[in-house]
C-alpha cells in the first residue's frame, strides 16, 4: 500500500532530524501536506481541515494527529505504528468553541514534550495564524521557532524512485497536452478543451492512473494570455486567439508540468517572432544545466539571450518541482532568479518556464527537467515553438497543429 | 465580464461594512479568495502567494493587493477601479528576504490607515502565521483584530443570482454522478470513473460550461469507504466493491455537492438495511427544514430517527455551503450539528451529508439544499437509496444501475 519502502521514508526521517538538530529543534510540527506525505506516506484530501506530523529528534517515529474520520486512512496510509495515529473529535472541527491546536498542545504535554525548542511551519497555507497563537498560549513552556521550509530543502533532492513517479507524471503531461490542442478550435468551448485535459490527466495511462495536479489546468484565451493565472471559461475559441495551455500530468502526487502556446489560425508575424526569441532564450539556458552551478546563473544566461531582442522578464523563470498538494506544485524553495545560490545537484529537478505576460498578449513554454550528472535530462518531449492550430476539426478528428 | 450586476457586489460591500461597523473594525484584511471573489468579482488561481482584498470602512471601493504578473486579471475581473489594484514585485515571491506583508503595510501607511483597527482573517488558509507576525511588526500603531468568518457570515444569504448558480452546478453534479456510476464496473479503474466524473464537472452542459470543484471527487473503495477522504488509485473495480462517489458540480465557483453509495453485483442484506435507515433518516431532517427553526433542531431529528436502530453518527450532518476555492466547498459557518443556534433562514444553502463509517465499510449519500419560505428545495434529484450495479459494461453502455 506503500508508495515508496518503508526504508526510504525512514531514510527521509533521518535527513530531516539532522537539519533539526542543525537548527537547534526538538520537536518539529509539519502541516504542510506534501512534507507529511513526504515523511509519513499520508495522502488524503483531508488538508481543509486541522492535521499535523510531529517530528521528535529522539523518537523513531512521527505521530500524526488529525481528524477522528481521517484515523482510519492515516492508519492504512502511513508506516507509522497505530499507536501513533491520534485523533480529535468532529466537535472541533470548524468550530467557534473548539481548536484543533488546543488537542495538540494537550498531547504535547501528556507525552512531556510541552518545554521543548518547538517548531512550526509558519510560512504555509495550512497553519493559519490562529493556529498559532492557540499553540502559544497553551504552551506556555515551549520555545518557538520557525521550520518552515525545513523538510521542503530535504525535499530537493529525489531519490531514483521519485524520479521515476515524475517520468510517469511527464507522460501524462504530454498525452493531455495532446488531447487540449485537439480541443482547441472553432467548434469547441474552453471548458472543452479544459475537459479533454482532465479527462486525460486522471485516466493517465494503460499501465498507470494519473491523480490531480495541484493546479488546474490554465487556460487564457485572446486578450486573457496577458494574465497568467485566469482559469476557462464556456466562451467558444475563434479564429484569431491565442492560447496558453498550461498543465502538469501527475503521478502519486508528483508533478511534471508542461506549458506551451497556441494559436488559431494565421498568426502575427510577431508571435513567431516572440516564440523565437524564448526558444533561444530556453535553449542557451538547458545548454548552461550542469551539477555544480549556481541557480541564478541560469537567469544569467536566459537574461543574456533575450536582452538583444529587448526583452526584459520581471518574473522568476521557474522554481524547484516535485511531490505536492493544492493550491501549488511548486516547493517554495530554490527559484530561477537573480540572487539564488542554489547549487545545482544531481537529481534536483525544476519548471522552467519563462513565461511573458505584454499588455494584451501573452506567451508561454515551459519544460520540467532532471538535473543529472552531466547536465540536464528534460522530462517531456514537446515541439517548442508557437503551435499553429488550424481553426476546424478536421474530418480525421485530427485537428491540432498544422505547423 | 463580471458575474453579478455590479450593484450586488456594493450591496455585499454595504452588508459587510455593517458588519465591521459592529464589531469596531475600521480596515479589513480580506485574504479568503472566496470573500475576494464575493467582493470584487476576482476570480483566478492566483491564491497560492500572498494577496488581499483591503476593505476600509470609510472608502467606497475595496483595495486589491497581489502579485503584479496578476494585476491585469484584477483590472478586468472586478468592478472596482484600475487605481485599486496594487502590486507587488515579484522578488517577494516565496523569497527568504522580502515578505509581501512588508509591501502591505507599507501601502496601508501610505495612505493613511496604519494606525487604525485593523481585522486580519485569523483562521484562514491563506493567511499564514508568519504573514501575521509581518504585519504587527510593521504596523506598529495599528489595533488587531480578528476577522475570521465575517464575510462568511455576509455569505451565508444568497440573492436569487447566486440561487440560479447554484441549481446550474446541480444540473452539472447530476450528470457528473450519473457518468462517475457508467464507470463503475469490473472493465473500469478509480482512475477512469474518475476521469469520466472530471471530464462531466468541467464540460457542463450545451448552455453553459463546468467550473473545478473546490474539492476532487472522493471515490474511496472497498475498504476504502470506511474513510471519506481518501481519493482514487488506478485499482481495478471488483465485483463486491462498494464504491462511494462524493462530487460538487461547480458554476462560476458556486457549489452544489451530492454523494451516493453504489455496489458492484449483489450487495449483503446489511448494506441495503443501513441505506435505508439513512434514507428514513434523512427524509425525517428534509420534512423538518424550514426558516425559524434552529439549525440544531436538524441534527435531532436525525438522532431520534437514527437512534433506534443503534446508530450513532460522531461527526456534523452537513455545513453551509456556496462560493468556494480549494481546498473546501463548505462555507466554515454553520453546521447541522448538536449546538448549533444558527436560525434558518429563506436563501440559506446547506449540503447535507450524514456519512456513515464503520471500521471496514462506509456508505454516504447526501443532498444539497436550499431553505425556501415555507420549506425546502433540494438542488439535485437522485435516488436516496444503495445504488446496485451490474458488475460488467452492458453491450449498449448503459451498465449503470440495475435496481
Amino acid at each position: 500500500m506503500l508508495d515508496f519502502d518503508i526504508l526510504e521514508y525512514q531514510e527521509r526521517l533521518e535527513r530531516t532530524k539532522k537539519s533539526m538538530e542543525k537548527q537547534g529543534i526538538e520537536v518539529l510540527l509539519i502541516t504542510d501536506p506534501a512534507n507529511m506525505n513526504y515523511l509519513s506516506g499520508y495522502d488524503a484530501w483531508s488538508f481543509y481541515v486541522h492535521q499535523m506530523l510531529v517530528v521528535i529528534i529522539d523518537e523513531p517515529q512521527p505521530i500524526w494527529i488529525g481528524r477522528y474520520m481521517d484515523a482510519t486512512g492515516a492508519k492504512s496510509k502511513t508506516w507509522m505504528y497505530d499507536e501513533n495515529i491520534m485523533a480529535y473529535p468532529d466537535y472541533y472541527v470548524q468550530s467557534d468553541r473548539y481548536h484543533p491546536m488546543e488537542f495538540v498542545a494537550e498531547i504535547l504535554e501528556e507525552i512531556g514534550h510541552g518545554n521543548r525548542v518547538i517548531a512550526v511551519e509558519k510560512e504555509q497555507y495550512y497553519f493559519t495564524a490562529k493556529a498559532y497563537e492557540v499553540l502559544k498560549a497553551k504552551l506556555p513552556n515551549a520555545t518557538f521557532k520557525d521550520g518552515t521550509l525545513l523538510v521542503n530543502w530535504v525535499r530537493i533532492h529525489k531519490s531514483d524512485q521519485e524520479i521515476e513517479y515524475m517520468r510517469k507524471a511527464a507522460m501524462i503531461a504530454e498525452r493531455s497536452m495532446q488531447a487540449g490542442l485537439q480541443s482547441i478550435h472553432t467548434g469547441s468551448r474552453e471548458c472543452d478543451a479544459a475537459a479533454s485535459i482532465f479527462f486525460e490527466l486522471v485516466k493517465g495511462t494503460e499501465e498507470f492512473g494519473g491523480d490531480y495536479p495541484s493546479i488546474v489546468p490554465m487556460l487564457p484565451t485572446g486578450e486573457n494570455t496577458s494574465t497568467p493565472h485566469l482559469t476557462w471559461s464556456d466562451a467558444y475559441f475563434e479564429e484569431g486567439n491565442s492560447v496558453i495551455v498550461e498543465l502538469a500530468g501527475c503521478y502519486k502526487r508528483y508533478h511534471c508540468p508542461l506549458a506551451r502556446t497556441a494559436f488559431i489560425g494565421q498568426p502575427p508575424e510577431y508571435h513567431h517572432r516572440l516564440a523565437s526569441i524564448v526558444a533561444e532564450g530556453m535553449e542557451e539556458v538547458i545548454a548552461k544545466v550542469k551539477p555544480g552551478i549556481y541557480l541564478e546563473e541560469l537567469e544569467e544566461a536566459w537574461r543574456k539571450s533575450t536582452r538583444k531582442y529587448g526583452i526584459e522578464k520581471e518574473s522568476r523563470l521557474g522554481y524547484s518541482l516535485g511531490l505536492n498538494y493544492p493550491p501549488d506544485w511548486g516547493e517554495h524553495t530554490a527559484s530561477i532568479r537573480k540572487g539564488d545560490k542554489t547549487v545545482l545537484q544531481p537529481n534536483m529537478t525544476f519548471h522552467f518556464i519563462p513565461g511573458i505576460w505584454e499588455d494584451h498578449y501573452g506567451l508561454e513554454m515551459s519544460e520540467s527537467f532532471r538535473v543529472t550528472e552531466t547536465g540536464i535530462e528534460l522530462f517531456t518531449n514537446y515541439p517548442r515553438e508557437l503551435l499553429v492550430q488550424s481553426p476546424f476539426q478536421l474530418p480525421d478528428g485530427s485537428n491540432g497543429i498544422i505547423s
